[in-house]
């Protein structure tokens, strides 16, 4: 069993209370690997430019993700920056140059399209609905926006989640979607859109699971130096989706699993800057987190 | 075993999206009773005017709680006014009216000076000093405090820390008591001062629990239709302290347990405006919604 993402693949520059870093490995389906690629066979589909530096590439492959439809266009690569301040919940962009990306219309070689484990990380819904459609048989479907999509291609985004299985969003993104305030009315509504699993990430909250059959909370794993948040709601996903590629069965038992697999991945991600924590996780890191989040969270 | 709490009754008006309810039955005191009365004998220490209604001094007899020590005083009752907007995680103070609270100096009848299981919910922290220097055995002590004292009275406050068992804050106040940002360091920051238990409320998002040799977080309840939120916070620290005072030996598992039946507590307060709802819960719901809670919180 393996995972296809679909996403960004990008240059950040950060600020943070921690320092700075320039022109970092980032971007969402980036991210959503260095969590998934710890359970499972990670494929990206992203654009990036010719100005990609060859040691993220090197790097990705030696990380073991699969770079068969990475597209590397003439033009530059697309670049983010941002600065967190005081509490670290939420990002200021400084500016965005979407490069490449403006044009990005993903390819996937057809020996990929096989693939039935997928997620959609934050790009247009039209993209996102047209990698999907490559797809031959799609068993378990995730699917992440944001804002900008929100307010501008609604439509687009409403119609796409009627076809996932699970719908991530972040509590401010969930809000907005369903235009209400309490997040339980808020994941109740966005269900009623589509997907049958809403998964809604509080950041330094926790997470909040609603499905027909049962809910599911979940604090985050208490983090005392927090160095970069950035990309770790996709961290989470990344770890969420994949313990779920791996399990038979798709159930209340698999999600809470999946969900606590996901918490720590993005624990991780939020102690170094871009992907220096999570390149170097080890499965013992892993299984002792997960062990004191259940010892601090049990009662 | 019995539990005294010293802190304000008053007369609150309270907006919310869910309605507007005019000089209800309201205050630390009162909302900590109701939480805590569902345990153990509670034991009110506080002043209203003569101009408070006989029939809240009626419902609180009624509900067990012991008035020795309630002043009824010359002069009008503390009342606030308060409205809620939005994501209900904080009210905007519309009026405050001291009244007989200004000239407040507890007396508690020699009898109840040997209940060993102490709260001093949020009035002066001279006030909670000196209710604390009249009791003859503390066994258990808890301290809750607010904004106003943590700016005008940071060193009162700070000593009184010193000499009690649990400092409850919620994050704002712990953030601005400690200097710090991150829940976890804000913590550890005030275990410093000195309260050996921290229980940082973080409303809507769950609580926080650091000692020196365990941290503990749990979500809170989710609630989907919150009428007023309005003395959840005391009704939390009502329902930790009551189960609190019941047992033997104030340890790792006691606090979880404690802290699970105040979040089950305050998540009945918000369902009702003021004590509409929390005087009427039932062992069976509070049994029903500890199974329930711990069903989706389980992993």
């Amino acid at each position: 069993m393996s995972i296809i993402v679909l996403g960004t693949a990008a240059l950040d520059t950060v600020k943070t209370p921690a320092g700075k870093r320039r022109e970092m490995l980032g971007g969402s389906a980036v991210h959503f690997s260095m969590g998934a690629s710890f359970f499972t066979q990670v494929n990206l589909v992203a654009i990036v430019g010719r100005d990609f530096p060859k040691k993220h590439i090197g790097f990705l492959i030696k990380k073991g993700i699969n770079l068969t439809s990475l597209i590397v266009e003439h033009g530059k690569t697309f670049r983010w920056e941002g600065e967190y301040r005081g509490d670290l919940n939420s990002a200021l962009t400084l500016s965005t140059e979407l490069g490449v990306l403006s044009a990005f219309r993903p390819k996937v070689a057809e020996h990929q399209r096989h693939i039935e484990n997928i997620f959609l990380a934050n790009v247009d819904p039209d993209i996102q609905r047209h990698l999907l459609s490559m797809m031959h048989k799609p068993r378990l479907v995730g699917l992440d926006s944001m804002n900008y999509w929100i307010d501008h291609k609604r439509k687009s985004l409403m119609r796409l989640m009627k076809d996932v299985h699970i719908f991530v969003a972040n509590d401010a993104e969930a809000r907005s979607l369903s235009g209400e305030t309490n997040l339980i009315k808020a994941a109740k509504a966005l269900r009623k859109i589509g997907a049958p699993i809403i998964v809604v990430k509080k950041g330094e909250h926790g997470v909040l699971v609603y499905c027909d059959d049962f809910i599911f909370c979940l604090p985050a794993y208490p983090v005392e130096r927090i160095v970069d948040p950035t990309g770790a709601g996709d961290t989470f996903a990344g770890g969420f989706m994949g313990y779920l590629t791996l399990v038979k069965k798709i159930n209340d038992s698999s999600i809470r699993k999946a969900i606590s697999y996901g918490t720590i991945m993005a624990s991780f991600n939020v102690e170094g800057f871009g992907v220096e924590r999570t390149s170097k996780i080890t499965k013992r890191e892993v299984d002792e987190r997960l062990r004191y989040f259940k010892k601090i969270t049990m009662f």
